[in-house]
């Protein structure tokens, strides 16, 4: 048996990008699992924008994490001991692990769930986890998107939004906009996912080329950077369309982040901005992922992942979303 | 017959208030009827928040107002002659009269209806007239409310805010509670109109009074006002709760207006905000109308009116909308 846990725990809130001050390293004793508990040890993390959120001092879906406490985060652990007839050594769980080597699975609420036969912990964490499941719901539940819809997505080259252009082609969207920093992210997302165009935000002015691309304008756009581009959006808003709100990762790290400018677009054009939080689709999980399984065995869903090696390295990993420096899912694998 | 007809035009387009540069007084003769329309004398001019938006050179839900084009408004106006069957002489009209002493009523988009039978000119441009229509519908259709909603509304005291507090009263609101500047229009909204609390906006913490008030949160924001309160609604919306956007008057004489900081308040709540344009549901007056009328009749429901004397003061009039000068619905007495 391993005798040390690594921990990542919040030393001090970040005030913009996590840096070396915001976390530190500790290590513990490996924890003993009481009766009706298990050990498992972590072997992948799931790196979303949301960690960034928890790191505030400030109401969420979730408490803060609290300083001193392990950054929350899901992941993939695999069970080493277990004093539960619920998990088996060997088998692969998914839930709330932390930032750390080892984790105590247990029955409480929000318990760890074994993987389905045959997904890949990568798989698990991505398009058939949490990311593709926001993309599936957002789309499907709040944004119901329709046949011949004009759909924008943001981010589109991240985990959730390249799965959500590619949900939104299958469920008959007449064009499929992907906004995306930088011409390789661009391309990939038109040539490898089928998105119809991509819209650099880097390098052109993106009210300006949503309204070439979108003469009718946006049915449905699915936020996940706020800022300016949801204010392009809204400025590009077709009659009762949608904005739903998945994420705002333009503003997570400035504490000054402003509100959309152009939210009258709402009222002008009849539209409807709303939000929603995965967590309250759990129960409606297995037939979507049954049904995103399927588009993943015949193709018509791609998935990329971005996996960076080794614990220490998850803060960097984290950054990497604010940064644009991934393409597809990031995880760490510990 | 009269010979001359003054006409309110706009000179400029105003960048705050609008002042002495903003409309001139023209004169003309007084247009002739051709065959199928009829001559009508403007009795009353709806004074809305609207007509403010009309004269920027933006986009909305009706063009802007044309330099040079008189300014345009709902109104009442009597018939003095007609050269047509869906017209008589000594018919009160409801339409899009604009700020001038004759009009042309035709058969035209946006033809002129006669008043129904017994409603006055003064009922007919408020409660039963766009203004009431205005809150009917945004309240039960777009806002979908709930027996034992917590419905908050700002603008309080003024024509669709006044009203929306009554019909949430009646559709079986938990709590009403009315946001509105002094302690005068506080206490009317309170003692006359039956809401169950009210803020004064110019002496309290907004946010602050609405997180005592609400303990469970907002259920239901109407927003006639946007800015500030509109950020303060949202830090305070319950679970699922719903922003329906009417209006932005904080917003209109400012040019550097800004959006919700606190939009993203929608994701953690779940929540929706939307817009509507009460242009939409005029098919579904009638029925409204009835139910209205019948809340009149039994006192349910109380209008208050602000008359002011005078076609030239029908700036004034607008402003008073914005500085707050008014309690229920202004008109102009042509």
């Amino acid at each position: 048996m391993p005798d040390r846990n690594r921990r990542v725990v919040l030393a001090e809130r970040p005030s913009g990008m996590v840096d070396g001050r915001t976390v530190r390293m500790e290590e513990e004793d490996v924890p003993v699992p009481a009766a009706g508990e298990a050990l498992a040890q972590v072997r992948y993390l799931s790196i979303d924008p949301t960690i960034r959120t928890w790191m505030d001092d400030a109401p969420g879906y979730l408490p803060p994490i609290a300083i001193g406490e392990v950054i929350r985060s899901g992941g993939v652990a695999e069970v080493l001991h277990s004093n539960c007839d619920s998990y088996s050594p060997g088998q692969l769980l998914f839930g709330l692990t932390g930032w750390q080597d080892y984790v105590i699975a247990d029955d409480a609420e929000r318990a760890m769930q074994p993987l389905p036969e045959g997904v890949s912990p990568t798989t698990a964490l991505g398009v058939l986890g949490i990311t593709g499941m926001t993309a599936y719901f957002g789309l499907l539940d709040v944004g119901r998107i329709k046949e011949g819809d004009t759909v924008v997505v943001s981010g589109a080259a991240g985990a959730t939004g390249s799965t959500v252009g590619q949900i939104a082609k299958i469920k008959g969207a007449g064009t499929a906009v992907g906004i995306a920093g930088g011409p390789s992210k661009c391309a990939w997302i038109v040539d490898e996912l089928g998105f119809d165009v991509a819209i650099d935000y880097k390098s052109s002015n993106v009210s300006e080329r949503l309204r070439e691309l979108c003469p009718q304008g946006i049915d449905l756009y699915f936020d996940n950077v706020g800022g300016e581009i949801l204010d392009a959006c809204l400025a590009n808003l077709a009659m009762r369309g949608r904005v739903v709100l998945c994420g705002a990762i333009s503003g997570y790290n400035d504490p000054n982040a402003r509100g959309p400018a152009n939210y009258l677009s709402l009222l002008i054009r009849r539209g409807r901005m709303e939000g929603f939080i995965i967590l309250d689709y759990v129960d409606r999980f297995p037939q979507a992922q049954a049904e995103m399984a399927g588009w993943l065995a015949s193709g018509q869903i791609k998935s990329a992942e971005h996996v960076v090696e080794g614990l220490e390295h998850a803060p960097d990993a984290l950054n990497l979303l604010f940064t644009g420096g991934n393409t597809g899912k990031v995880m760490v694998r510990v």
